[in-house]
């Protein structure tokens, strides 16, 4: 793509600028506005992730989608994507705590495609058997599991937005409906400081919490620079996946999610998402959160 | 002292509550109501932790206080300190990085005085030499500077909370004129999310964020469990010290505070929160700051 064209994308998305809601009316439809657009969707082997996968290239006929995890051959989901659509869904290998295996995903993006127009940090980790349990004490706070859980959830997402960041630049809004490309990563409503009012959970809570700390700095940094990117934090809503698993018992089950219905809403989002929503925060619902 | 003393101290607690102000009145004054308590400030080689240590000294003419850093016999503040007051001065090995000699300085403290009455957490960690410099940009992200920014700034803070978390407990306002005891972590505005409008500084913004947030799930449980302890987290403004100094270009000389001032108005803070500010952060103005 040629660089005027790139700033024509990001004086329409500076042009198109409206005033913020609480709540944005964010609707949901069957096609998406990424549609012949490159998406790569970063913890895509099971849960969220590869529901996002799936939406991406359901939703969409000319779209591709890079689907990233640490093994992608392990995951039989993927593999039933990539039966189904073996020319628009690329796997590729790509473990959070290696920043060089990140690297080499942005030189294989690159090199197929050139650029990104949409990037999903849906990795995370909330309870590992034997290792990992969230807290419900204070006096139960492990070092090794808050070092885990931040690493994870905090560092792995900010580094692969650092080394996607140039592929989304070139990318913007280019070969889709929308005038910037958008960085979404999944956050959770625990993660709200404001809104912590039950405790617990510390490891869990001050990683997601960091995220949308460092995913707004991202931010700030993209909207100084002009470049056509929306960055922005999700929370998902309790969804019905491994992770929630462990914790499901007091979750009331109109409160308790399908992948299929909370991914439906979050690309609706991120689909709709102006430049004015940078930065910001987002519920499942549309619903900003405080942090 | 008796678990009734400690009760009567609660429900005096909880009948003073009063409306939260946005910005508290605090008032300076040169005498503290932490006299004949026991305070530790950890982190108090140098610069704001070594300041809070000095006047907690000279205001009081009981109190006792507990100073802990790395290494308490390099430190020649400290030294000048103790032989000032041999008596009320204890100086204890404390390094946030290794959880047992954070478990060993809240042992000395158990059998020296068997309580606590103020905690204050005024380490941290911003630059370090061909180590840690804070990220101009995106492209500049570390692993390694995300992870120890955050091991010093947050999860060391947080496990001195854990372990001294019993002897505050049982310490409350008990030979003071407070009716809580009090734990007050060093933050900064640049931790704040919704404050952040010039991105940058990723590892210590993300680090003092989450601080923030396990602070305030803290002191949530402590609210919970009707613990008499307020934990609060503080912004000293931009401070005259050896952390600060390669970033002083860019202050206006009535914005960089000497160490005397800064500390001066947040010992004001502390000596006088209430229940009613737990969880909260504040500036040394005693104005609140977002999340």
């Amino acid at each position: 793509m040629q660089l005027s064209t790139q700033n024509s994308f990001m004086a329409s998305s500076r042009a198109t600028r409206v005033l913020s809601l609480t709540r944005r009316p964010f609707s949901s439809s069957s096609s998406l506005k990424f549609d012949a657009g490159v998406s790569m969707v970063q913890g895509a082997s099971r849960g969220i992730g590869l529901e996002f996968v799936k939406q991406l290239l359901e939703k969409n006929d000319k779209g591709h989608v890079v689907a990233t995890c640490r093994n992608p051959d392990a995951s039989t989901g993927l593999a039933q994507l990539k039966h189904k659509f073996p020319d628009r869904l690329k796997l590729l290998p790509l473990d959070l705590t290696i920043e060089t295996s990140i690297q080499a995903s942005a030189s294989s993006v690159r090199e197929t495609y050139g650029h990104l127009n949409l990037l999903i940090n849906a990795s995370g980790i909330l309870s590992i058997p034997q290792v990992l349990q969230p807290e419900t004490s204070l006096n139960k706070l492990e070092k090794s599991a808050l070092m885990l859980t931040y690493e994870i959830n905090a560092v792995g997402p900010i580094l692969v937005i650092k080394h996607m960041w140039p592929l989304l630049k070139v990318g913007g809004g280019f070969g889709t409906e929308r005038s910037t490309a958008v960085v979404a990563s999944l956050s959770a409503r625990v993660g709200s400081i404001g809104d912590n009012h039950l405790g617990g959970w510390h490891s869990y809570r001050s990683s997601k919490t960091a995220l949308n700390q460092l995913s707004k700095t991202a931010a700030v940094e993209f909207a100084r620079k002009k470049d056509p990117i929306v960055c922005i934090s999700l929370h998902p809503g309790t969804v019905d996946t491994d992770l929630s698993k462990p914790f499901q018992k007091n979750v009331p089950k109109e409160k308790l999610f399908s992948k299929e219905f909370s991914v439906q809403k979050l690309l609706s989002i991120i689909d709709n998402v102006k430049s004015n929503d940078n930065g910001k925060f987002f519920a499942w619902d549309g619903q900003e959160i405080p942090w």
